[in-house]
């Protein structure tokens, strides 16, 4: 049995409150002075919290695999990270803030330039000579407001950056992978005749004549301009996910200011929430006023990965020390259970993800505490969740309060 | 998806060089002055790598079991040791020196003295009395002097201890397991007939002939020899395991003195290399000549474990010392990751391979560090690495060389 089925069974609804804080690429290796952000930060109130908690560490997949965003965030919310896996179609959809249901098929495109030769389409250039991102976004509201539907299919478009837009196909019930058995149009050279969405299977023909008839009208609205086509590649569907919330019985509340992360709480059955701004100071805001409402609340953060990414030593150290100076606030909101981890490393030095393990952890009236002076990745290390798997987050937090059942008699 | 398939698909090849050290048999427990070889050994080198490493323990196969040679190599080397499995027929061919490839079938055998009676073989002595090494290699000598191939299958013999002796057989085409269901020739007791090698199924037929043609010839060339019979046993095709140096995309040399470590990296896909003499300071001269032209090098240290099984504390641990003396050098070679490590613990007081975990070092630019003194059984359990898998390690050292790329998007 997996474990999401044995939680399934042993979970029961209560009145205890549950957040989980999210730091997006919170661990880290140490670079400047020797330290990490989270040792170099000045955080009287985590330093507090940690001598009162459980802590530890978390792979979020295996030890050595470096997680990408849906990976990690998979394996906190206690999937098995290697069985449910979220297609980039999808997470680039997600991540322009397009809403994707089970009803939708995703596709990856980009603006490519164009020239008609013996009446056939050559690929002049792939990427339309590198179409900056606001040419990209006035060129995609203007397809969008001509073209709503095909043959009863809905069509939703988003720019991306620069060339990079996601495009998506609302059908009026389930769609299914089959569906997706379809030639990718991008011929990769260019001076190559652009290939045609062709169907692959007998279920993928519907598809194949939505983008036809699409591909013909879009043609026909941006023939002059410099990005005059499109390339479709990455068909994908939502992958199929038990609902979070149905399984853990946790009515549940995702905070979160970029739209990939928004998206992928959504789709994964958590109720999402407009945040207005993009602080940390914005985001608490949200949670006073809605914390009273549900069992379970997801707060993400993302600048911390942002500044990683950047090599930003000092931003990431700030973003921190400004996340712990809110920590006075969020606990006066007096939450049963309170975790504050990661969904991966994203090391300073390394400008990217990593495999490392990432701090955690978490406050509850049942941990043993006394063992972490602090909460950085060395003091997590002499916690006393030990090193464990990011799936086994879940099912600790829903223990700490207290809604699960014993199993076996 | 198993992990060597998800590692097959992230890895990268780049020019990060990678050494693993294996000391056999390195675990130890306390003994002598309550502390065990790696903690009585005086090491100023390994003291000094350790604080700016990242430790931790490894277990071979599962808590409580030892893995024998096979198991535990296979381990550290990405292989999920319950899943592949070395027959012991394999590992002794390996260990006399005979080269196994996928065209071979691997039988354990060994004199026997035998009487005829009535026209059937006796046998008398099990094992020919015993018959020394000595004796052994003669006879060996002797019949592979007049038996090179029967029925164009070639043959290959060499002598182990005692009256133990491998023999290969070496056809055209790669071999299966289903040619192996032949009757095993030992009755196991004195005083019963030797057993004729039977086919038990149609493909073992060809097999089973070339066989019963061996035994009559055998019988002819050592009738008035001390052992004047062959019983023949553990029938095996080498296993199918996928190629190291394929999957993790690594130029892969191996060193090592002993034929048993040799031919079991060879048969999983690494080159090997002759190594004139058997002390650390002959590999070492081979490592120096080497190391520039390969991206990952096992270098295999035996005598760790020997003095193990010998139960000698005092020369465990000069070969500890010996191996520290040599690690300067090691180190100027300047490879991006260094590991050090056992294939698994072999306690001298036990006098045997035991379950105990393993200790383990990972040297690279992307650890926490500075939180082990000595690389010892105890200061290991301190460290950043926790306890892990023994086929983790592979994960770890591709990704610190920076050869995993992310997982999912």
């Amino acid at each position: 049995m997996e474990r999401i089925d044995i939680l399934k069974e042993l979970v029961e609804k209560n009145d205890s409150k549950i957040l989980l804080v999210v730091l997006d690429g919170l661990g880290d290796i140490p670079s400047i002075d020797g330290k990490t952000p989270l040792e170099a930060a000045k955080t009287p109130n985590l330093d507090k919290l940690s001598k009162e908690s459980a802590l530890g560490m978390h792979i979020p997949v295996l030890p050595g695999i470096t997680p990408g965003s849906g990976p990690g965030h998979l394996s906190i919310f206690g999937y098995n990270p290697l069985k449910y896996e979220i297609g980039r179609g999808i997470l680039e959809a997600l991540g322009v803030g397009l809403e994707v249901t089970e009803n939708d098929i995703c596709i990856r495109a980009n603006y490519a330039k164009v020239e008609e030769k013996d009446g056939k389409l050559i690929v002049n250039d792939r990427r339309a000579g590198r179409l900056s991102t606001e040419e990209n976004k006035k060129l995609t509201e203007k397809i969008t407001k001509e073209i709503e539907e095909i043959n009863g299919v809905k069509i939703f478009m988003k720019s991306g950056i620069e060339y990079r837009l996601s495009i998506l196909l609302r059908f009026n019930e389930k769609v299914n992978e089959d569906m997706c058995d379809i030639l990718e149009t991008d011929p990769q050279n260019e001076g190559k005749e652009v290939i045609s969405p062709e169907p692959l299977s007998e279920k993928a023909k519907i598809v194949s004549e939505v983008l036809k008839e699409f591909l013909l009208r879009v043609r026909e609205i941006i023939k002059n301009e410099k990005g005059n086509y499109l390339l479709l590649r990455g068909y994908s569907t939502p992958p199929i996910i038990p609902n979070f919330s149905e399984i853990y019985k946790l009515k549940s509340l995702s905070i979160a200011t970029y739209p990939m992360y928004k998206g992928l709480t959504k789709l994964i059955g958590m109720e999402t929430v407009k945040v207005d701004g993009f602080s940390i100071k914005d985001e608490i805001d949200v949670l006073r006023k809605n914390y009273k409402n549900f069992d379970f609340i997801y707060l993400h953060i993302k600048k911390t990965d942002s500044y990683g990414e950047d090599g930003d030593f000092m931003n990431k150290l700030k973003v921190i020390e400004e996340f712990d100076s809110y920590l006075p606030e969020i606990l006066s909101l007096n939450f049963d259970v309170l975790c504050i981890t990661g969904d991966h490393s994203t090391p300073t030095i390394m400008k990217s993800h990593s495999f490392h393990p990432v701090p955690l952890l978490i406050h509850s009236p049942f941990v043993f505490k006394g063992l972490s002076e602090r909460f950085t990745e060395k003091e997590c290390l002499k916690g006393e969740l030990g090193t464990i798997k990011g799936e086994d987050i879940i099912s600790l937090l829903l223990a700490h309060s207290k809604k699960l059942k014993k199993y076996g008699a």
